[in-house]
């Protein structure tokens, strides 16, 4: 049901003309993020101040219209598309950085923020922002929070998550609130800021968060190994975690997807590789070159066909700007894919990588696995034809029985990309019913009208 | 109103004739914590399984009276007294390590494991659970858990919500559901498990945790700086982290604390400086050594009176015991005590520090501050005779201007202990009435009947 005129002049009134957006073609923009949902919303608004979001979710429970609110549109699981319409909310005018509080290590930004622009506003000033998911060059730090949004530094520094000490949020009622504190604890209250963080757009708008900073690390180091087999490659990366040495970054590719981006990039990548490894520790400058040399023996120990010590010159951007380039090259194999971002306990990493392998020569579809295997979250990326029917349902199947395996080991459907709409069906694989309804009862407790960014997670 | 006979006779049938005390005599040792409370309950239960405990909380759906989790009873703001009379669940049967995985580094407990005896269980396997509240020799991790409970390493590694990774709780409305994963990420659905760490016992009972674990610390280094007046200390705080350090504890201890450890303990205390702090640095041994260097320095650059670096002997071991000491120890001052853990952000700390020396000479009261300097959270104890009703006023008012002075200053007043039954009145200076109203109706999500550790938190 389009919105009616006078919702529209409406909105106009809250955000400015200049701000609202209802021709098709300029909405077709906030129609989508990178999943192959595509969703036309019946109008897009700007606001700039959290008044203006509390006016814009007052009118949307008066006059029964629908609420999406939207970062930069990076998500990988339909977070921020207008699932049943209505109206778009494009948080990209909350674009300022308030504080960086050196001696607290704390930091006030709004939600329309580029994480990547933050990264290096804080570095200017010697402090650390860790959370680094991919897509940090552009998407925002509100749309990570939703998310709860990883990224490779994880395996030592953890998520968005351990990053937000505090949140102002406009409810789906209309009232503003601040959440959390400003300093290193506090515990007064239900924690609604941890509720809110990954809860994927349904509990609330962020219009400001309050972030923990830590001290620069004083050093970086970087390795590769690479390895003739991705099974060899998965037990190196079990060797370390038991060697008691917590790399900043351990990620992983596998062999097509290195071949693919030495395609795309031409950076003379070990294109016969089972598997390769890249690895960043960070510390103090002894510590980087002891942690590094003891890593390099115990990859070599491990079979590694080659160990590369880096420096932070262009070599160590080169390689991460492969990894980086994965995801996106990726459809050089085929023009859709689908791509899950389970987790499983990191010893089990070598039979999920079997599975996989097994499943890709089975089905016969190209599958791509890489990620962050220094905590088990591995992006298998299955590629296909979506015009192709025996390849679609062929790659369906593939992706039930790679959640089926993952579930079986202990792990969970997403390790960082969220639910959305595109893991829906798949929830109630992982939560049993009395925590579905629970979290139900609790969407209804903030939203009792159902009005904010409906059509995901349980509402599929 | 006593449960009836029936009631009481269920509640047998259900835990055992041997598990449910009845008596005044036995019930008395669960009618308190360590605050001022005492209310006898009208049962105590020792369930065993998580089907008892459902069994329990389906009974008081049903026949209508309250339930309060209880742990070791060792909490600081009357979580675990059963406020509102009602049946007592004590969860000392659950006292089984389930599993320390030593490739994923996850441990499966039952909530009334002592702390204490976990931290040394995986410590034997090379592991470490950083979470270490002064209460670990006695409290349990059900308990630690359900407040959120920090101690002196948060400073370096978070508090107790950043090493559960999923429990299994019974939700007053008696569903056994599993929340969060067995990995080391995860964002599927609602945050129910961050959600319940630190809700005080009111949202569920928690039978089961997926802690997660990191490899132990080749090293730990402890040094001791006595400053002459506690501002000169509070200032070297700052400088200390401003440096990039980050000590696993930064602990102080005003004069009066000294003072009174001393007094207890005869351990040579310099009991005429204006205050002690106590710091800890872990890692390599190497790295160990060099920050420790680097701390002498900066300590002595700040006009410490002193710097001592201790090793990890029965010198650090003395150290730690004053530390643990002082809560306890306070009581030769006066026979009551007003103990707040505020929080102010780290660079307040000064402030924070000369208002309370100023409300002492005020009031006349005797007030010892010591705490984790290096998150900002202060243990503010005010002594003063119940008995006396121009102390009681006095201390009364003091309080009330610490928590201003904190919120003033952008604090909580709240860093680790709770709200419980005794910060109830103070809530609502520091979070919003829409917020409160939000927090009412996800604990009516939860508890539809309010059977669950009523008059805590919001409902004092």
């Amino acid at each position: 049901m389009p919105l009616s005129p006078s919702v529209i002049k409406s909105l106009k009134y809250i955000v400015g003309p200049d701000n609202c957006l209802d021709s098709k073609e300029d909405m077709a923009c906030y129609a989508y993020d990178t999943t192959p949902d595509f969703k036309l919303p019946d109008a897009v608004v700007f606001p700039k101040t959290a008044q203006e979001v509390s006016a814009i979710l007052d009118l949307a429970n008066q006059k029964r219209f629908f609420v999406t609110p939207r970062g930069a549109g990076t998500g990988m699981t339909g977070g921020s598309v207008p699932a049943r319409g209505g109206v778009v909310l494009a948080m990209t005018r909350f674009d300022r950085i308030l504080e960086i509080d050196i001696d607290n290590m704390v930091a006030i930004v709004q939600p329309g923020v580029i994480t990547g622009r933050f990264q290096k506003a804080v570095e200017e000033k010697g402090l650390f922002y860790p959370p680094d998911p991919s897509s940090a060059a552009v998407s925002t730090l509100g749309g990570n929070a939703a998310e709860c949004a990883g990224g490779p530094r994880a395996v030592k520094y953890g998520v968005t998550r351990d990053y937000v000490l505090g949140l102002e949020v406009v409810l789906p009622t209309g009232e503003i609130v601040k959440t959390g504190v400003k300093t290193a604890k506090g515990v007064a209250g239900l924690d609604l800021t941890r509720l809110i963080i990954g809860s994927e757009g349904i509990l609330g708008v962020i219009t400001q968060l309050t972030l923990r900073l830590l001290p620069q690390p004083e050093a970086v180091g970087t390795l590769t190994a690479v390895f003739d087999t991705i099974g060899g490659a998965a037990c190196a990366v079990c060797s370390i975690m038991r060697s008691g040495i917590i790399p900043r970054t351990l990620e992983y590719m596998d062999q097509a997807a290195v071949l693919c981006v030495e395609n795309h990039l031409h950076a003379g990548l070990p294109v016969d590789a089972g598997a390769v490894l890249l690895i960043e520790v960070d510390g103090s400058t002894a510590e980087v070159s002891g942690v590094s040399a003891r890593l390099a023996s115990l990859l070599a120990a491990e079979n590694a066909r080659e160990v590369r010590t880096a420096g932070q010159g262009i070599e160590a951007d080169l390689l991460w700007k492969a990894r980086k380039t994965i995801s996106p090259a990726l459809f050089t194999y085929a023009p859709d894919k689908l791509n899950e971002d389970i987790v499983v306990p990191k010893s089990r990493i070598p039979d999920m990588v079997l599975r996989v392998a097994e499943l890709s020569r089975k089905t016969g579809l190209t599958m791509v696995s890489f990620g962050h295997a220094g905590d088990g979250n591995i992006h298998v990326n299955i590629m296909y034809d979506r015009a192709d029917a025996d390849q679609r349902e062929a790659a369906q199947k593939a992706v039930d029985a790679v959640f089926d395996y993952t579930l079986a080991l202990g792990g969970t459907i997403t390790g960082e990309h969220g639910v959305g709409t595109t893991k829906a069906a798949y929830l109630k694989h992982e939560i049993s019913p009395p925590a579905l309804a629970l979290m139900k009862r609790i969407k209804t407790a903030f939203d009792p009208k159902g009005i904010l960014n409906p059509g995901k997670i349980f509402d599929g």
